[in-house]
């Protein structure tokens, strides 16, 4: 964070939550989980997003996840809290206990059952950064939300002083880059990319950082690359790519996207030794066959210890 | 009802939801609504639905609403409670409290966050179906839910005995009259249509009843239509559907598909002195041209009395 | 015909394409197919539609089988011509080959490569209705064209002197209903419904006909079906209906929904002797498991000559 | 070229297809379009693809583009052409009539009518590869053809000894890196990048070329850019790409995503004194204002005539 002004830079993993059964929290695992992340370098952390499995917990599961995660990060690292909702009126109550609870800032995507038009969005997005007692990130996740952010829209809502920066999970890279362009030299607002597969040309092109979900996993690989793409080293970051692209090859392909995200990430953290592979319902568990496929071809790429935090677990 | 031994059939209009300010229930107004739907004659009503816009309302905001509903009300006719979440177990929760409030049964879209697959949905219907405590009834809405319940996936959901019907406002009427056929001569599931432009047809080819959004408006003239079109009286079930596409076309035009139902029919509430205008954020208000422009397309209809109620309205 | 002055009315089959190999047409089964569709009582046959496959087919071909048709046919029943194409060029060619090949009319959906914008839709559909020698009628076929006509581009195509009707196979019945309240008592334009399964209540409603595909197999079924629904019959046409809904069952599951249609059609014709289950490429032929299924399926349904037309087939 | 064993490699733009008329070829502007292509360093020209509008075009007119656009390059550079059909038995004749002319290699999307399976996917494009007498690249198009690539099926494809590479323009850089990891090292299959907006990161990662539509306008740029990227001037090549994005933003916002590309690059191709603006049917030609509103966002750039070629034109 020595070569910029902004408070947020880097990489910021989408926390997997652990679970004990489908509606209790394992909050070892948990403790297990912070130590792995902040272990393998990364620069902040965002719990209750999708990767994090918010909408499918129960408000009171969230509330507890949110505070223990501030409890056992303890400052050490800033902390992201996803307040997506249908309700306007949730997404600030739930800001409040984020605040409460020593949160860095907030991560929103649009409300996901009726379908806002463009200026509803912008509307929606301008009250949330009113009524929200922490720095606002606006979170592009078309995918499941079924409204992308046009560009304009978001550029008008980056002009709200409370609204500090973007997650982009959209994939559209014509987007992203379009946004990149309209930002470049802005100290004060920051662009994150979500998909893994496009970390290291975001960076190389000049984003704030990514929030990868193979960051759970692995969180030193994506740490390293960070450092070679932001210090300009192309060749090295390329190899890094290919090792995260080996990875998404690996663990992601279990079922259906969406879910083989949050399905995978959480056996190769049952592999090692972090947490339980137990989804939240409505998601089904991973059968034995598949969890062990996923821990063979994780064995296989044969990452070294300071990418896999290996260490950590094994304590 | 004497026409069959199916505890819930007829018209069953998805209750819009009266508000004073963008997050505050229209107690006064509520009352007056549920007087205007039982004065016109409909046979269920159903509350916290698409057009009662729940996910947009708190949840404080949705069990004072079940509760003052079923207070009102007062047994006088069936009432039917959305519990439609993205969590399970907060569904769950919600089903308890409409038990408690004395409603009669439940209705539940897909989780519209992940995308389940067509098993996981069906495991995610079968797990609420064992733990709510009243009637549970699929509800098919792909547009907003972004997913459809498969035929197959629906014939299972039926079989289990908590599981007593459906309500397709899908629109997709080959789903509908496979559907329709498989259900032929079952006392014990009921089957309902959603969208009001496909009432008439629905009910002439044998379905049990609909969930009509212009039920809030002119509650009598869809009461009229279900008496004809279950009586086989074609021609005047064909004249009856006309009145409801006037209706329509007067009416739903206020802004996009989706909104433009609630919209419209809270400026036909507004004008028949219900309730105000004001739908939940983030909708925004209609502006003042195009409710006068409603109000004058809705005066135009010159419908009777016995259809909107005006007599209820004029207290 | 006697109840209407509409020169286009009732049942036309969108007739399969019979095919010797993938690419040479089957000119004998062409005519044991025609034979087969005015035995059975059908008032017109479009040729060139999606169930005849048109875009798979070269335009020799395309050409060999509209030149075919209209000798076969010989003036019994009315033909339609599809024309549509992605190029207005090659549409409006084609149009004059079926001009002088006898044709009656023409059907033409929207250009499917480029997305056009509702005002290049209707600036399209004027192009060719002022450039055609023969009727014209819009073809609204969004499942395959990717865009949808909408009501009001619709109402004002229908205001050009040559566009004299509409097939709508988009199976959107908010938009059909839409258009039949708008067209109710012209006498000068048509409105057909595609799919079979909403064939009763389409009829029952008023619109003038439909377009079935399963009429290809059937047509005796179909034409009863027309025939008691303009009369009025609610309880017959119910009763019919079933029977269509039942054979949709049938022979509509023979892959995914598009192939479908054409291989459980084509499947039932080679059970029926009329012309071999051999589609198009792209598609590929259906194995004989899956045609034995369908045989099966087919023959349990056990419908009378009268409906199959076996006795034409026995010839 | 010197770099690599690659028969096809750099940038090679999807050529405009100018215009006298809708539907008249203007001959003189391909010549100069051709001259001011190969003028600005292209290592290829695509002809008769999306931006080529090869769909709108009648068969002749496809066919004379073919036949001028080969005599007029001459050998200088190495073009390939499109044969994206919905008909199979066309696609193989335009490949003949490709052959006959001198052109280099033949690109094919999915056949874009009935959506075919992967399966069917594979199948046809090994039926081409078998029948085609030029070395074939596949066409990745979802947004025009609604059938996306899988990776699996890409690679499948890519075994056929005549599947010589990839144009992917689907803009999911998750499936064109899973291609690029797939095909690191392979001397025998190329792999080109459809999207000027990721150009610079595809080229940086790895990929062999792109196919630009801006290229028809700013040929040099693209040109310069390919060779620093190759060379792995990070710097020079996200400075040279922030200049293909002004450009982007200032040409294509020329109606709504698609057309936009088409028309932008005719009026800057117009203001460069190459082509006439005109789109060929069923786009509707654009306004004058619109016109000047480009030429005066592409003046503003003030790109040198290294780039836009200017010396070309102003003979």
């Amino acid at each position: 964070m020595t070569q910029s002004n902004k408070p947020l830079r880097g990489i910021i993993p989408p926390m997997a939550t652990p679970m004990s059964t489908p509606d209790t929290l394992d909050v070892e695992g948990l403790n297990r989980l912070i130590e792995h992340l902040i272990g393998g370098g990364v620069n902040g952390i965002f719990v209750l997003g999708t990767t994090g499995e918010a909408p499918s917990h129960s408000y009171e599961l969230r509330q507890q996840l949110l505070e223990k995660a501030c409890e056992f990060v303890n400052g050490r690292v800033p902390i992201l809290v996803g307040i997506t909702d249908t309700s306007a009126v949730e997404a600030v109550n739930f800001a409040k206990l984020a605040k409460n609870a020593g949160a860095y800032g907030l991560v929103c995507a649009p409300p996901f059952y009726f379908r806002p038009t463009q200026s509803e969005l912008l509307e929606f997005m301008l009250h949330l950064a009113d009524n929200v007692p922490l720095p606002l990130y606006v979170y592009n996740m078309p995918s499941l939300t079924n409204v992308a952010f046009a560009v304009d829209t978001t550029l008008k809502a980056l002009e709200h002083p409370n609204i500090h920066g973007v997650k982009d999970s959209g994939g559209n890279m014509v987007y992203f880059h379009a946004l990149r362009q309209a930002l470049k030299g802005r100290k004060d607002k920051s662009l994150f990319i979500g998909p893994e597969e496009m970390l290291a040309e975001a960076l190389l092109l000049g984003a704030d950082g990514g929030v990868p979900g193979g960051g759970n996993a692995c969180p030193g690989l994506y740490a390293e690359l960070f450092k070679t793409a932001t210090a300009g080293d192309l060749k090295k970051t390329v190899e890094l790519q290919a090792n995260i692209m080996a990875l998404s090859k690996a663990i992601y392909s279990c079922g259906e996207y969406g879910s083989s995200f949050l399905k995978g990430v959480k056996c190769v953290l049952e592999e090692l030794g972090v947490c339980k592979a137990l989804p939240a319902a409505p998601l089904k568990p991973v059968s034995d066959a598949e969890r062990r496929r996923i821990s063979d071809a994780f064995a296989k790429l044969n990452f070294p210890p300071a990418w896999t935090g290996a260490a950590v677990a094994a304590k």
